[in-house]
Parts: C-alpha cells; sequence; structure tokens
C-alpha cells in the first residue's frame, strides 16, 4: 500500500488535526487506546491529537527504560501535566538492560530496544489496560529510511511484514505516516506545543543505546549521559541541526597522574544539515572545540581522549551505531 | 647506575661524535657490530657514529618489518647509499605478522613487536654476522618514560632488569642515552645527515602497529599506511610536532550507494609541542580538516568515518596504542 505523501508547503495543519482526530475515533469507538511519549516532536504531537479525539480515554506512557538523557523523564512528564495531559511514568529499566545484555551489534541492539517496548512493556501495558489500540508517531521517513534497508526503524511494522495484532496483540494508529519532519513540526506548532518541542533535535529510538558502540550496561549509559548534557550543554548556542556525544568501545592509552591510563574515547558529532538526508560536520570555533574537549575529560570518570567527527554524510551517517 | 644528561645548549656536537666514535671502537675492537636503521632522526645519527667509529665491520641493516610506512624501506637505504653507507635490508614481515596474530593489548603489541626484532631477527643476524655487539640509539626520554611506566619502550633492557648478553647474545652500545631529541638533532646535523632526518618527526618502535587499536593484521596495516600517508601529505605544512592516523578497532554505520554500510573510522591527530611532555591539538583551518577526511574517505577502502583528536597530553598521550 503506498503512502500518500502530504509535502509541508501544501499541508494545512489545523484541517490536519481535525481530521486525523477523526479518524482516531472511528477506530478506537468507545474503547481506550494507549500511547508512548518520548518527548520527542513526533510522539509529542501524536499524543495531543490522540487526546484531542479520545481525552481520557487515551492513556499517555512515558517508558523510563534507563537510556534516557539527564532529567528527561521528569521534564517530559512535567511539560506536559502543564498541557492538561496526565503521562504515567513506567519503569522498565531492567526489562532493557536485561534485553540489552551481550549485544554489541547495532542492530541487534536496536531489535533487543525494539522487542522489549513493543512485546514485553506494551504487552503488560495492553493487557492492564484493555486497550485495542496503540497511537504511534511514525513518519514517511522511518518508512522510507526502513524499506531502503539504510535503518531499520523500531516503529515500522507493516514493511517489515509484521502484523502487530498478530504479534503484540494490539492494532496501531500512525497518524502521522503522510507526513516528514517538517509538516509534523507544522501540526505540532498548530497543537500549541512550545517551540523546545516542536523544534527539537532528532533523537534516535533505542536512544542513548545507539550513544554507545558495543555493550549498553548501566555503567556506559551513565557515562555517555553525562557526556550527552555537557555536549547539549555546549553546543545548544551553535545552531546546529543535531549533536551528540558517542563512547567508542575501543580503549585508549593516556595518562593520569603520571601514570599509563587506559580510558575511554567520546567522538562528538555536530551536524549541519536540512532535511538529514545530506549532512556536514559544524564549522565549530576552536575555542568551542576545545571547551567541549576539557569540560568532557573533566566530567566523565575514565575518559582520557575526545574527538570530533569530520565526515561528512554520505558516507558517514549521522549515528554512529 | 644513574644516567649523566647532557643538555642540548651544552652540547658540543663535533666533540660529542669524536668521544663515542672512540668508545665504540675501543668497546668492538677488532669484530664486527651490528645495528639496525630505521630511518629516524636516532637510529640514523648512530649509524654513522658507528660507521666512523667502524667503517665496514659495522653491518647495518633495516628491518623490513612490514610496519613500515609507504615506500620507507626504498627511500631510506637509498638515502644512506648516498651518504656512503651500505644498508642491507632484511625481509621479516613474515615473522612480524606470525608474532602479532590474534593480540590486541597494546603492551602486548609492544612486547611481540620488541621480542621479534631483538630475539628472532637480530639473534639470527648476530649468529650470521658473528657481531658481538649491537648499537643502538637508545635516548633518555625512552629511559625516562619506562622507568615512570609511562610506556614500555621497546630499547631499554637495563631498566627492565633484562640482560643482553644472557637474553639475545650480544652487548648493546647506547652512545646517545645521555642526550634527548634536542641534543640527538643537533649531532645529526654535525654528522652531514640531511634536514629531512634531522627533523624528523618522532614515529614509534612499533611503528604502524602502534597505529592500529585492537589487531595488526596485514589488511589492517595496510588501511592504516594508505592513511598515513595521505595524512602525511596534507599535513606536512602544517608546522606540528608530530601527526597521524590510527585506525580504530570499533565499527561504525555508514552508508554507500544509498546503502547501510558497518564501515572503518579513522582518528586523525596532529599535536603542537615543544617537548612531547604536554601536547594540545593544532588548531588546524577548516578546509585543512575537510580535505583530510574527503581524501581518507575516497582513498582508503571501507572508511566511513573519520575524526580529529581534541583532547590535550595529558590526559591524552599522543599516541592511541
Amino acid at each position: 500500500m503506498a503512502i500518500q505523501e502530504i509535502p509541508a508547503k501544501s499541508l494545512e495543519a489545523k484541517k490536519f488535526i481535525e481530521e486525523q482526530a477523526a479518524l482516531i475515533s472511528q477506530a478506537v469507538g468507545s474503547n481506550v487506546a494507549i500511547n508512548a511519549l518520548s518527548g520527542g516532536v513526533d510522539s509529542s504531537t501524536v499524543t495531543l491529537i490522540g487526546h484531542k479525539a479520545l481525552g481520557s480515554r487515551l492513556k499517555t506512557y512515558f517508558v523510563e527504560n534507563g537510556l534516557m538523557r539527564e532529567g528527561e523523564p521528569a521534564r517530559v512528564v512535567s511539560l506536559f501535566r502543564d498541557l492538561g495531559v496526565e503521562v504515567e511514568l513506567v519503569d522498565a529499566r531492567e526489562d532493557f538492560f536485561k534485553a540489552l545484555k551481550g549485544i554489541t551489534d547495532p542492530e541487534e541492539k536496536r531489535e533487543a530496544v525494539t522487542q522489549t517496548f513493543y512485546k514485553k512493556v506494551f504487552g503488560r501495558l495492553v493487557r492492564e489496560s484493555g486497550a485495542k489500540h496503540l497511537l504511534q508517531g511514525t513518519i514517511l521517513t522511518d518508512v522510507d529510511e526502513t524499506v531502503a534497508g539504510i535503518k531499520r526503524q523500531h516503529n515500522v511494522f507493516e514493511q517489515l511484514g509484521i502484523n502487530p495484532e498478530e504479534a503484540f496483540g494490539y492494532r496501531i494508529l500512525e497518524p502521522l505516516v503522510q507526513l516528514r519532519k517538517d509538516g509534523v513540526r507544522k501540526v505540532a506548532e498548530a497543537l500549541g506545543l512550545p517551540a523546545s518541542v516542536y523544534n527539537r533535535m532528532p533523537f534516535p529510538g533505542p536512544a542513548l543505546a545507539a550513544r554507545v558502540i558495543g555493550e549498553a550496561t548501566p555503567e556506559r549509559i551513565a557515562l555517555v549521559r553525562k557526556a550527552t548534557a555537557i555536549t547539549e550543554e555546549l553546543l545548544a548556542a551553535s545552531g546546529a541541526f543535531q549533536y551528540m556525544a558517542i563512547l567508542h568501545e575501543d580503549r585508549v592509552t593516556g595518562m593520569r597522574d603520571g601514570k599509563r591510563d587506559f580510558g575511554f574515547q567520546i567522538e562528538i558529532r555536530c551536524w549541519d544539515s536540512h532535511d538529514a538526508r545530506r549532512a556536514f560536520p559544524t564549522r565549530l570555533a576552536w575555542e568551542t572545540l576545545e571547551d567541549l574537549s576539557l569540560r568532557i575529560l573533566d566530567g566523565v570518570p575514565g575518559v582520557v581522549s575526545v574527538t570530533y567527527n569530520i565526515a561528512p554524510k554520505p558516507p558517514s551517517t549521522m549515528e554512529a551505531v
């Protein structure tokens, strides 16, 4: 089934919202539906459209998978409470780290996060809530990239030959699947979401698990979380499309207190891009690069080396994992 | 036994050369001695002092260990032929790669190179030549770093509690052990060595094996050799103290021809330093960084990612391995 794209420039956001809310109402009927909110623009937009359609019959969960950024769960729950939407925080950290244990291959990591999310955690929430529908923020680019085999998105089932109802016990509604990112941003703004949401930098589905090369243990996630907080703080003013810190698996030689120390390396990426299809490393000022390096060496235990990505996409990708 | 340092500023190069040549003559007597020439300033200087002392009774070998840079063996042999010194090229590539097989730990790699060099290859050359002495370019910094435990230099035996005569069957003469790098450069210039030698950038003992994180296979050495040639060409005009390309063991996601490609990463380091004790990443122009990245992505098969080191020494070290 070919999906009919709605380009951002011909999108009428208010009308789109009404239509999608009506379709959701029709599909769910008098039942309950659920959705997961990550705080990204896609899931935030779906949450508000769904809430418009179903009111309190939409149960919105924030899944604390242990892979989120510093302070992220509390920030997202509090923001939506201010918008009148109650979000339930689900602590599933143990489930995710158990599923990620021993896995180093990027695709297997994505798959472990996907399976844990949709099968284990959401399976449980569906049973508890009695919901028959999951609302999800899949956009057209997710579908494209999955079909092209570039990236296996965690939220594209049909294209993977998976029937969610058979696999997980619920149906999936994807109100944003005809849009690209710029279209979603227009809809988010029309819904009254703040600029911090509709202009939010992209963040990967597997969250910080995609920011460590090799195994995503609680200890390694804690390190990259610290590096991410520093990087996001210092590059907030850069105006770049996206920036990130990546913990490498390779260990490199360094020295501390005059002694040899076999330590960690953090790689920083900061991208200039319009649509994420092509991207170039931002020509950051040397003062900024040096600040970043010193703050990370000082603030992230065991790190002895920091690098900055200088390769464009393609042949690089935005994320390393 | 404490070594008496001769600082560069109080060094009388001509006098130093005469004295060291006399000491070598005295030690070797009418026998034959051998030495290994790598083309670096230390071993080049020792070769010329030894040649002055012993003439053709000094047998000079260039050990082709398979870990040298592009064109290096031929270039070094030809340069010394022009200076009137015959250098014998010894093909020991198989010995070294056999010893390095399966080894990923940096110290074990150094140890494998050291053992192969001093025990296997030089043991054989000593037996064949009948030499009782090996002339070697150890300098004071090598001794310091080994004693401090920062780096286990491949040419410092006494400090490691090794008696070379017992271990390898020959004695070791170290005419440069009272000097640091700046002193050696003065002596090299006084000996008539060209600036390309006495100003040559430092290069590690284990050669390109120190420029790959993880196992040093012939294939991986070939990749880092290509990246090294490009890096040295493009940074020759930088005026930096030292620059290098490092092949990581981590694989990162990239894309080629629209498809996902799990490829290699090359890290570039370029250092500003006076004495290598402290060092700072050179603030290269963005045009240079972008040229480097594109040339490496284009010229080194399988590479999808290039980074530039932004961490100072300490806590980094100059080399990664």
